[in-house]
């Protein structure tokens, strides 16, 4: 059985007018206007190839294939139909429209599994509109509340609920699965690490975990003419060496552990004025629980050290802090075996960035498919992918259904 | 003769009660109605001693003081009355109300002058309210034409001219000096260097030359999570390697030369982004001429070396560059044997900031005294000096304004 790249292709092409941008693109934040176009185009394609649609209490969407065993607990295959501003076509799109393409593949040759197939539509994966991301897949997994996910608030004030009820997608907590047999998930890598290797899919180990910290440097805010650099107490300089140091510190680790200094902001900000107080943020991720706490224990000694150095005080907040995650090995090997299969090369890396599967690893086990990403760009409008890569993962994604339903 | 330290006491504590804050500082933002009472007032006092007060085409107050010789030019001595937002009592103000108190001494011991003597207020000095600073006294010096101060605009957009005239001090280009025999101003140090030294008073001998530049960074924005360290251009780490190599660089000089990072953005700004494009200033002061070009061109090729090392791209803005001033030789000499007389060390300074004194030694020899600052603070609320260090300023102000005038 192969997957038939002409209507996954249809049905991309379809979906990227949801939301569509004038490069390209899609911005389709979860709960707008665009996703409540891209959940009702989704049902309606669900429901043209047979599936009924199950709506849960957060608006996660599950699409249901019968399985020859109707008490068997179903095998979720998907990702998310949400995008960022200005993000890309392919991104969470791609997992949800492969999935359903599995299960018309099934269909086409009449293939009868034993559990049931949903194939999933998770809400505000990228947390772009509401924070923090994977809403949806954190409520299945019990990371947070309904109730504190309704009472989210986008940057208008707009809460999650409201707009949830507006689009129409309130479902109910009975229609979450009790029981999940396992879950896939195909996405984008984007990263560069297939593409600078010529591989044109990858599976996916595990998430890294990581740690978000929020640096406060609070210096002796001055004239810039009248203060001689010997008595500087400089927020600024010392914010420098910290970022400086926190990057020296990461590339001592091999891949793909890493730190990231994203966000910065100076008090006053003034051209001539000696910043008294500097913040900035600290995002360390590593594959390993201990090595997480290790350079996250590592990253706050540097702006210590340094803080002290310099005459400034420091203060380190942690942000959150969420652990590695592990997929599930069984299903690691059997999508290594299937790429081998594909006559391709098994390539596995670990992810940088969280995906619904991580939510879901804690509920049952789970696999993810990479596909290669052009110059590993992706939420924005340029983020592309080739059709040979995305069929050979979609085809991988299919054969890996088969064997665990 | 001496100053009477109980009078000017007495003025300056009235005057700190137009525009004064809760803490004990002054809000006193140009142009405002706090500006515009402590113009009347101001005025008032000028007027009880006998002066006549004429007002300028941008609002630059002169309260004339008869010489023997009306022909003569007038020795002009002043600051300004205006403040930034929440700042100190002292600043300027001590300028102005020092130089009341020279006129008020005279008075005293009948001391008739050749040359008349003007106590100048210069209209926003701060540039706290209207950019650029010191716009009163680059209109004297034709560093600006009055219509382009017209034009300025505060940040609610309020136009200098409609502010001027709606505080009623609208004058003549007429009533500006048009022959000035010297300019002399007391200001406070806004700097630890006397502090540091015991030093009561010093004689400023000119100000610091500066470049301000704008740079610009731009990287590969990526995901912090599955971007490997060695294949990032992250134009975080290449500003924050800029903002310690200049310091480091500065550091190469002696006192007072400097260099100051003030200002940071960083795109898109997220915890969990590597920033693409970083943007930054960079003020460079040096009290020489070929040495402020020299230390900008290195700070510029630090820049250059950096990012090109870092992978990212480089721009380098110039946005405004002033030569380095120095007063008048002979006035900072008779200062200097002032200060000796008083019984005070003669410790000469170059002052880091900018004075309407800058603008005035282009039109006139110009001398500045400055006052030990309690902590080198000013620009704000616990701004402070004591009160025998201003009398000893002022007592040089005298002593020097009589030599003079």
């Amino acid at each position: 059985m192969q997957i038939k790249p002409e209507r996954l292709r249809a049905r991309m092409q379809e979906m990227a007018r949801v939301g569509g941008t004038e490069r390209g693109g899609v911005s389709r934040l979860a709960l707008t206007d665009a996703d409540r176009d891209a959940r009702n185009l989704f049902a309606g394609m669900c429901q043209a190839v047979g599936m009924t649609v199950r709506v849960d209490d957060v608006g996660n969407m599950y699409a249901r294939h019968p399985g020859t065993d109707q008490a068997a607990a179903p095998v979720l295959v998907g990702s998310h139909l949400d995008s960022v501003a200005l993000g890309g076509r392919y991104d969470g799109t791609l997992g949800v429209l492969a999935a359903l393409e599995v299960i018309n593949v099934l269909n086409d040759h009449g293939v009868a599994t034993r559990h049931p197939i949903e194939v999933v539509n998770f809400t505000n994966e990228e947390g772009a509109r509401f924070e923090p991301a994977m809403l949806g897949s954190g409520v299945l997994a019990g990371k947070f509340t309904p109730e504190w996910v309704y009472d989210r608030r986008d940057r208008e004030g707009k809460r999650f609920l409201d707009e949830l009820k507006r689009i129409g997608f309130l479902g109910s907590a009975a229609n979450r699965p009790t029981r999940i047999q396992a879950y896939l998930e195909l996405h984008l890598e984007q990263g560069p690490v297939l593409e600078s290797e010529s591989v044109p899919v990858g599976v996916v180990t595990g998430i890294l975990g990581m740690q978000w910290m929020d640096v406060t440097l609070k210096g002796h805010q001055d004239h810039a003419g009248p203060s001689p650099m010997s008595t500087r107490r400089d927020a600024m300089v010392a914010a420098a060496r910290c970022i400086v140091g926190v990057r020296d510190l990461a590339r001592t680790y091999p891949d793909p552990i890493v730190a990231t200094v994203g966000r910065i902001a100076a008090t006053p900000g003034i051209v001539n004025v000696i910043p008294g107080e500097v913040r900035f943020s600290i995002d360390v991720r590593h594959d390993q629980s201990e090595g997480l706490a290790d350079l996250g224990e590592r990253a706050r000694e540097l702006v210590c050290r340094v803080a002290a150095e310099e005459g400034v005080s420091a203060q380190v907040e942690l942000l959150w802090a969420i652990p590695p995650c592990h997929f599930d090995a069984a299903i690691v090997e059997k999508m290594s075996l299937g790429l081998e299969e594909l006559g391709l090369p098994a390539r596995r890396l670990t992810s940088g960035a969280g995906h619904d599967a991580k939510y879901m690893a804690e509920l049952a086990p789970t696999g993810m498919i990479f596909v290669r990403t052009r110059d590993g760009k992706s939420h924005c409008e340029e983020e592309e992918a080739a059709w040979s890569d995305i069929d050979a993962a979609a085809n991988l994604l299919l054969h890996t259904v088969e064997r665990l339903a």
